[in-house]
């Protein structure tokens, strides 16, 4: 898992996103790669918002951290632009609302939200307002490292397990990205694939493509690469079959939203693969820090909201051309209707166990205020 | 479903492969659609197995009438190389297996060349052996038009009974490609679905992308534009989603080998949709002539042979580019590895039923034997 803080890209270690020397928010445009690799600044709050909804920073835990910077951000030009405290916090709340609204399932955005507003509501003073921000955010972005790093801690005995008893190479499938490019560092479904890589276990895993967006071979197959951990890509639709004919020992996926009774949002399709995990007896863990449960969701296959986007993402395709430049196809008749539901919900009963920082447990009510009786709440009624 | 002979394409009467006026074997280019409409000739028995294998002609029965033309192109060969009745029948034979070999999974391909080979047996004279099985290539054909008709016929009822009931456009789901194209006409799985819409019940049709080659997107919303349908086209992730929120009532996918015991292999990700279907009680249908049926295999998922094919099937897309030209794209890292699977299994539990020319047949051996007792042979003993 390289080191203790950050991934190397070529050689040079990155975080997802950071405040620079210069007090600037910087951040890997995702929307480039595998194609190039990019850094951009980030300036304002809007700027911010508009990064997390165009998917320039993408992915659970790094939209939770991008939103406790933009919430730095928002800090700092409320108490520039406001003439009282009050006015001061009115704007900050405006500002919240708009980050807020950038993306509508992972969690993570709203949680960074309320824990900026909550730490910063009680602070009259317009420079300890602007510092505690920029400390929330940094303690933010830190803590998702530290949960992620924990994660693939608790998760290396589970792949530890399959190859003792095997002898073979661990066959792992994931679905979408929550690699270290979806947090700040090591990612959540990765975090145990890479912790048994490093420590010598060898792993092979199956990429899902993960159409529209293509995050499996955009994102994944380009860290997978870059960490040099073996891997195949394949199209969404062939997970069944691999399961089928035993080709896969485990399946990791990361999540965007987590019910407190264990239902998983997660990328469209996710749910498919659970279901083929189910009828062929492969265990289903979905890997998550703290932060991507709704404690207050019991029923997340009718509660989560599901994101909409441009129906452009399915009938376009991004690809590096005859020429190697980078350029956009049209991949289906001109004029075709298209749909596109980013995620779906995978019911608890379909889910072997979650792998968080604290441990791993059941996707159960019970499973998980156990592991958490600070933050589930009683699982007194019903539901 | 048009006329009893065909289809339009913008107002032009087309199959997708016919004997024309001066006995040359045309069919349509289904590589360049929907970017292209293109006739291409096949000129020789050789040429009709890299058109197989290459997919310029694709599709269950498609392949079945191919083969059968392709046959009738290797009769006038051989009669025509052969120095004596036993080489022109030696010669037939070589050229039967490469056409036998140019795809492994349909098994309409290898039932068409054996079925000519049936039909030539016996027949010493060249011209009447070259005769007979042009005619026998017809016959195929214009079979395969006449079952997908009949297919149509018997599942509309099913069509018309959800519309009955919801007063509502009936929500189909297709994967892949199981239209006029991948037959000589109608389709199987989109022949009730144009039985319906003809017959004045309002349809919609969700059409799975189908990566890695697309079918979907590329001519299944295409051939449904083509006639008026009302479609979505949607990643293959999203189905299951789809079907947890009530937007599907009905699935009807083809299939390119069906076991005696109601085993479906069909493109790749199907069963996917099978396991959604049945989590979600929504009825999962297959669409199919009895010449998809393989009488010798009782377990289609252990005995299915499962073709692989070529990595940049996945690693590139085609598409039309910002010149309005078709280009190939990379859309992965450069040198990711990736697998192919072309097909999988869907196993006989999931299927609620089998649409076939003769009616409607649960996906059982006792019930496809019920309704072919001249092919079946006797569902005695075992599996």
């Amino acid at each position: 898992m390289c080191d203790a803080s950050g991934v190397d890209v070529e050689g040079v270690h990155h975080r997802t996103i950071w405040r620079d020397g210069e007090g600037l928010v910087r951040a890997i445009d995702q929307r480039r790669l595998p194609f190039a690799f990019e850094i951009v600044t980030i300036p304002t709050a809007e700027a911010m918002a508009t990064a997390i909804a165009d998917m320039t920073v993408r992915g659970a835990g790094l939209i939770g951290a991008a939103a406790g910077y933009g919430m730095a951000l928002a800090a700092t030009e409320a108490s520039r632009e406001g003439s009282s405290t009050t006015d001061v916090h009115r704007r900050l709340a405006a500002k919240a609302e708009v980050l807020r609204a950038s993306r509508p399932t992972a969690v993570n955005l709203a949680w960074a939200v309320d824990r900026q507003l909550a730490a910063l509501a009680s602070i009259d003073d317009a420079d300890e307002l602007v510092a505690h921000a920029w400390a929330t955010a940094e303690a933010i972005a830190e803590e998702d490292a530290a949960a992620c790093e924990a994660i693939g801690r608790h998760g290396l005995p589970l792949l530890a397990a399959i190859h003792e008893r095997t002898g073979r190479p661990v066959n792992v499938l994931t679905h979408c990205n929550a690699g270290w490019l979806a947090f700040v560092d090591f990612g959540t479904a990765t975090a145990p694939i890479y912790a048994a890589h490093d420590a010598g276990i060898p792993v092979h895993v199956w990429v899902d493509e993960t159409r529209p967006r293509n995050q499996g071979a955009r994102l994944t197959a380009w860290e997978l690469g870059q960490h040099g951990v073996p891997h195949t890509l394949v199209a969404d639709n062939a997970g069944g079959h691999l399961m089928q004919h035993g080709q896969v020992d485990l399946v990791i996926t990361g999540t965007d939203r987590t019910s407190a009774s264990g239902d998983v949002a997660n990328k469209i399709g996710t749910y498919l693969k659970a279901l083929a995990a189910h009828d062929n007896d492969v265990p289903f863990y979905v890997a998550l820090p703290s932060s991507t449960f709704d404690w207050s969701l019991l029923d997340g296959v009718g509660g989560t909201p599901i994101e909409s986007r441009h129906a452009d993402e399915v009938l376009r395709m991004e690809g590096v051309g005859p020429d190697g430049d980078v350029v956009g196809v049209r991949i289906a008749p001109e004029g075709t209707p298209a749909a596109n539901h980013a995620f779906d919900v995978t019911p608890a009963r379909l889910v072997t166990g979650l792998i968080s920082e604290r441990g791993i447990c059941p996707a159960t009510r019970e499973g998980i205020a156990a592991l958490y009786p600070d933050l589930a709440g009683a699982p007194a009624g019903g539901a």
